[in-house]
């Protein structure tokens, strides 16, 4: 595919930080310009951008393609800003992991630029975060999902999806809605979960007297497991809950229904029932791999 | 260590069947023979046992090391045959993941051989099972809990503790009550947990129409890391929830009220109690590392 003559990335953590590296291993960006007040420095010294600039009007002005790579909210919040600086034919994606306030957001704000909007979500990353953990295979083999709007140009959305090829991802097209409440499901309300099942544990250690070296010896893979994306920055998974509390809180509800019916078959020591419950879980799991 | 003459593998999966590999790379057993209606013979081709008896008596007969291995409540049911065969010097062991019921078993049925009973649990194991899965080096490096009673004698203790330290162990001692309280929090509910997380996954996929090879595609590193243990038997689950479930619903009733933290900070949308929320647990779950 066509290089990019200057690509801004907004947000050079670990999503905007593995795009500059994977833009550069692909030879896909004359410049990779980035605008990140809280890590951009250390992207800089990684080299998971050439030039970093504290200013976002400078970033996007001048740019032929603009990534949005910050927080859901902070991603939505600089669409009106973005829209006064950008280029006539400059395409426009976000990597954020919640659609909808971005696409609200992008609507209100870019006018005739809202057909070369393509939103973007790649399902890579898990617990790590900030530009020390980017890496330029992130999205190897990983399934991006692309939710273009009714109006988005269809030639803006083909170079999109090439982009993301030549980068090594793969790109599936899923409308705003149906990604929000599947990405609640997938990867929003796990996170609640482990974080709980984190603290509930935390606390059982506690009341038997045993601090973190104690835990540390007690706690087998399992746990480790399945509480791993629970170090994930507090901060970032605030504020992508809150994004999308509506169909978290849909989750919320379905989780409780299925630990009812396990609680249940355990309380009326149905061994059949419980094993029954138990295995249709196992059995999707196990057709996950 | 002295090498064990003859010792009994009672249940030949994955955990009965690693500590047969274990023995034999340790050079501590002169045979090892195993009983195990479901799986012996694989893991007599496997090399996992030396000798496979379709019978309890003759496995235990002549043996100076007994080692339960097959699911909790099998366990402790076998405890009063095994009472008649056992040899007057013999130790005896249980690999159980729950050990109340197989305690409470050993002390109704073993008598003068009560104090030669040394309760094990080898935290080891996670999502996989049977005798194709077993391995020698499954202990290494695995704390195993050991839960004397009061009546143990000291000679027994500190033979199966120098037992586990030559298959790669770290023993550590825990009374049978603590223990189980414990792993209700730390591997018992998070199973539940993990079970019931895939259930609502599944079935939010199913909803937007989505098959196993969708599932495939959209899942990433996250889910499938929290979920990793929901892959375990279901039968074998079932049996340790059975035997586990006072505690286990104690974990089930914290679990509850952490989960309610973050929903009610949720639908406040109070980001500030949120992030103190989930960093707390974030917190928690990095320490252990």
């Amino acid at each position: 595919m066509r290089r990019f003559s200057r690509v801004a990335i907004v947000g050079t953590g670990l999503i905007g930080g593995s795009f500059g590296a994977a833009l550069a291993r692909a030879d896909l960006a004359h410049v990779r310009i980035g605008y990140s007040p809280a890590d951009g420095e250390r992207a800089l010294a990684l080299g998971l951008i050439d030039v970093l600039t504290p200013d976002l009007a400078t970033a996007v002005a001048g740019a032929d393609l603009v990534v949005l790579a910050a927080p859901v909210s902070v991603n939505a919040a600089l669409m009106a800003q973005l829209a006064i600086h950008l280029e006539p034919q400059a395409l426009v994606t976000d990597l954020s992991s919640v659609k909808g306030p971005v696409v609200r957001a992008a609507a209100a704000a870019l006018g005739a630029a809202l057909g070369r909007y393509v939103p973007s979500h790649p399902i890579a990353g898990a617990e790590l975060s900030g530009p020390a953990a980017a890496a330029a295979d992130l999205f190897d083999g990983r399934t991006v999902i692309l939710s273009p709007l009714r109006g988005t140009d269809t030639r803006a959305l083909a170079r999109i999806e090439a982009l993301w090829q030549a980068l090594g991802a793969r790109p599936q097209q899923l409308d705003v809605d149906s990604h929000d409440r599947l990405y609640a499901a997938i990867s929003h309300w796990p996170h609640v979960v482990a974080f709980a099942l984190a603290a509930t544990t935390a606390q059982a250690i506690e009341d038997e007297q045993g601090g973190a070296e104690r835990a540390a010896a007690l706690v087998g893979p399992g746990l480790r497991d399945t509480t791993r994306i629970a170090k994930a920055d507090a901060e970032l998974w605030a504020d992508i809950l809150l994004a999308n509390a509506g169909p978290v809180a849909n989750c919320a509800d379905a989780f409780a229904h299925q630990l009812e019916r396990v609680r249940d078959a355990l309380a009326c020591a149905d061994r059949e029932r419980l094993v029954r419950v138990l295995e249709a879980a196992a059995h999707w799991r196990r057709s996950l791999e």
